[in-house]
């Protein structure tokens, strides 16, 4: 049985990971026969936002104590995540992968990612183990796999030439599908950076976890 | 097309609504072609559970704040739900239930209702609307409906004994399974009270889901 790592960053879309990507992620693992594993970095979060108003609130919040809420308290602190206890890794989306993983939503094209994140993301692409990146998280492909490598968000243009100054290659993509780079064995689809409906965010991330359990050696 | 609303009581199986059973309960509503709308009420947690720790944390959390947060922002307080402008009521599980739109959590086999929570929950059933009541929400089952209604949370016995006290028919259920009330119309199942994995909850609410389209007139 596969065994996948998930990385969280938080609990809601506009400041952690967005929720309804983060379950439909554990239910198409889950039909595909592989086990998860969450975990999160134990860190604050660059801020808290109020999903009813969209306006900053007090105090400011944990990043792994609010993913725990999505994994029902079955979490791990992302520093105790050995890569090859595992097959494949995925990051679901939520600004909290440009907030809180990293700083995409405040750099932009001189982002920088969290220094263990980036460690364990490097890891599973150096060892040849795939990964999936949903949603805004692809953005951080070029970061983990350098010049050359292959990712979808969408179409956001701005989003899209960020991509590419950060030297990975944009390709434009719809929620029901994804985009594959087979030579890094990373996986993306854009989600609710572009999706309309949950239908098709469903449908794009069933189709990711069966690539990246595909390209599992 | 059938327009279905939800009720949320917070975001997280400790305090609040239970994330996945909410997010496969938006997922199988789209997926049956119906709409859907989610409310909360504008009050205060019971308590807030750090769910990595799971012990209290200092401030408390507001049900509607915290439940925009599944929803992505697009919710609404309880007291806009006009009863006419919807076909059927869904109430995913998680403790919020329990502690927030009930106190059945500390009352148990005397436990009262939010009164706006409970008016609308009445008023789907006087107009004889279908409903569908997941985890531990069927536990509010005989407070809405009265003697003799039918309604399943698994097999826990101190559970389902309190039911039965506050006048309704326990029925024992497994996660993947329905009990269906024809006479009330509404139809329960236990998920997470009794699921083993999210492919068992997945299931369930998937059954759950059909049942209360095919009860709408």
């Amino acid at each position: 049985m596969k065994k996948i790592a998930i990385i969280l960053s938080g609990s809601g879309v506009f400041d952690g990971t967005e929720i309804t990507e983060s379950i439909l992620t554990l239910l198409h693992v889950a039909k595909a026969g592989a086990q998860y594993q969450c975990f999160a970095p134990n860190i604050d979060q660059l801020h808290t936002i109020n999903h009813l108003t969209g306006e900053e609130m007090q105090p400011n919040r944990n990043v792994l104590v609010e993913s725990a809420r999505i994994a029902r308290g079955e979490i791990k602190e992302i520093k105790e995540l050995n890569v090859e206890d595992f097959d494949a890794l995925i990051l679901p989306g939520g600004f909290g992968a440009a907030k809180n993983l990293s700083d995409f939503a405040t750099k932009g094209p001189k982002a920088n990612m969290n220094p263990d994140i980036l460690s364990i993301c490097k890891s599973f692409a150096v060892s040849k183990k795939p990964a999936g990146y949903i949603c805004i998280s692809p953005a951080l492909i070029p970061i983990v796999y350098g010049a050359d490598s292959i990712a979808t968000i969408g179409h956001d243009p701005d989003t899209a030439s960020a991509i590419e100054s950060l030297g990975g290659k944009h390709v434009q993509c719809n929620a029901k599908n994804i985009v594959i780079d087979e030579v890094n064995k990373v996986v993306s689809t854009p989600a609710y950076m572009v999706a309309t409906d949950i239908l098709e965010v469903d449908t794009g991330i069933s189709k990711l976890i069966k690539a990246v359990i595909n390209l599992c050696s």
